[in-house]
């Protein structure tokens, strides 16, 4: 099942259950306004909107409509929880040789997990809002999933049990701000502004064979400004499956349904598969030609992160964004 | 204005106008069914808000009945967003020295602010459930901020403008958690369980000369187990207001109506006002004796924080809360 919720409506957007082959829409007012909500008792609501889904798949329900992603907000328009790990420790590994530094071998047993900002998302398409190139405006393809409720202590068996949703991100980080804020300790605060996520998000059974249950096993496609900047495997090369990152962000706190839990940028040994944000190239660059060569974004580029079903079908919409200037409140 | 939320009802419980004395509440379901709803039309609800809580305090609206703070969720009992800084410099000062280390002189103009996680707060009185007491369970008494929507880059007199309401705070840290959670790099999230925040939330005109447009000038009550541990005055030796701290999380973020903003640790220079975390008076015993004394909580250990008004009568209701031991998930 597609799930989706239009721009229209108020700060929750308005639901819709959106085809298989992301050609037609519908809402669903008589089951739940919005998204959260239908998460809100999503055991009850799942069914129903199942039974929508299956009819609009068939070519059913005449009050259907185009789906069109310029109209779609993040599924969540605002969440009640964001947080995203860093579960490709090859993207992580990378980035602190580049620096000479190693990776603390406990990295592999403890995750890495930042809380981020969720009361508003920027849209899947249009734009990314920056004040100054000088933050050094960088992507990152990931995947996320949307849970549950879940009890803290839960473990991760019980956390993929829980996972409701899978998207796609574009974890938008200023690489600029970032040193001098992890330097004062708190964590990422400035270097994190707003996240996108894909036009829709989908059940894990959907996805067929590619969800292993612990992650979605198909390329994570990025391109920067209409060329391809990679698609490395969101299987493969991954030391914490999602459940694992689940289960690792309620050790000594409940998840509430709707919370969204991020695998951090899908990195893969192989480099010839490219990349999922420009920090990694940067960090490939500065360890073998001695600095990095790649410039971050610049105002007027675009980024577009998708990924596609072995019909080369599109499975969540793209994120489709243009980095512009924000030239401060009006 | 004071507002509450009661545990009926949903996820966001049920808004209620509480009178100024905390002796009466009532519903108002015709104006809007939660805080959250509210505050995302603020400037339409205030008023009709208010004029409830005039009559409230006249002594009609036949509808109320007796306000009591054990029927109380958190005033937003989920939020899209929780950030917190730590604006008393003197608290950071000293848990530094304690370990020998100085605090940057960049720590004076650019505050310390971490995200927090906002999906369930703790209820104002009742439990604070942790699996060990080695995690090092500890208060921090603040002050905080529920704001309007902000774009990005507002400064700080824009901010002020948008404060909506104030609340008091106890954001449960475990100190034992938190040294590696740091090293990690990526901020605090294991040692940041659920917060919980005061019965109600009052609007910055309820306060008086004690609101100074900047921060609440009245002394911050902590009473571990029964025995008063602290009173710091909330407006001194405060080394950056709310509306500053506001500005500084929208640098790089529009905030969305309901977020809430937090100072920190109230922590003054003169000691003998006691602390307002248990991490501060240990700071001070390991200075002064060469290491610490006081224990951190344990399961049974009771915290209560309040604010009292010049005559002695409470603002925001009292936190009052119990440690006890969480067995996992059922």
């Amino acid at each position: 099942m597609k799930l989706g919720s239009l721009k229209e409506g108020g700060r929750d957007g308005t639901l819709v259950v959106v085809s298989n082959d992301l050609g037609r829409a519908i809402r669903v007012p008589d089951i739940a306004p919005t998204l959260q909500a239908a998460l809100d008792d999503w055991d009850t609501h799942e069914p129903e909107l199942r039974s929508i889904y299956r009819l609009l798949n068939q070519g059913g329900q005449a009050d259907a409509f185009p789906f069109d992603p310029a109209a779609m907000a993040s599924p969540l328009p605002r969440a009640y929880q964001w947080a995203d790990a860093s579960a490709y420790l090859n993207h992580v590994d990378l980035v602190r040789k580049s620096r000479g530094a190693t990776m603390p071998p406990s990295f592999l047993e403890d995750p890495l997990m930042y809380q981020g900002g969720s009361d508003w998302f920027l849209p899947p398409t249009g734009d990314i809002p920056v004040a100054s190139e000088d933050y050094g405006i960088d992507f990152e393809a990931e995947i996320a999933a949307i849970v549950k409720d879940i009890p803290m202590g839960a473990g991760p068996e019980a956390c993929g049990d829980a996972i409701a949703l899978l998207m796609i991100v574009n974890d938008v980080s200023l690489r600029g701000l970032i040193p001098a804020e992890l330097a004062k300790g708190f964590g990422f605060f400035h270097g994190k502004p707003p996240t996108a996520f894909s036009p829709v998000a989908v059940t894990p059974d959907e996805l067929g064979d590619a969800w292993t249950g612990g992650t979605i096993a198909l390329p994570l496609i990025s391109t920067w400004n209409g060329k391809e900047f990679g698609h490395p495997d969101a299987g493969d090369d991954m030391n914490f499956t999602l459940p694992q990152l689940i289960a690792h962000a309620a050790k000594t706190r409940p998840l509430r349904a709707g919370a969204i839990i991020g695998s951090g940028t899908v990195s893969n040994k192989d480099s010839s598969r490219g990349f999922s944000c420009i920090a990694e190239i940067r960090a490939v660059e500065a360890i073998e030609q001695g600095e990095p060569k790649t410039d971050f974004m610049k105002f007027g580029d675009t980024i577009r992160i998708e990924m596609l079903d072995a019909q080369r079908a599109s499975i969540f919409g793209a994120i489709d964004q243009k980095v512009v200037k924000y030239d401060g409140p009006a």
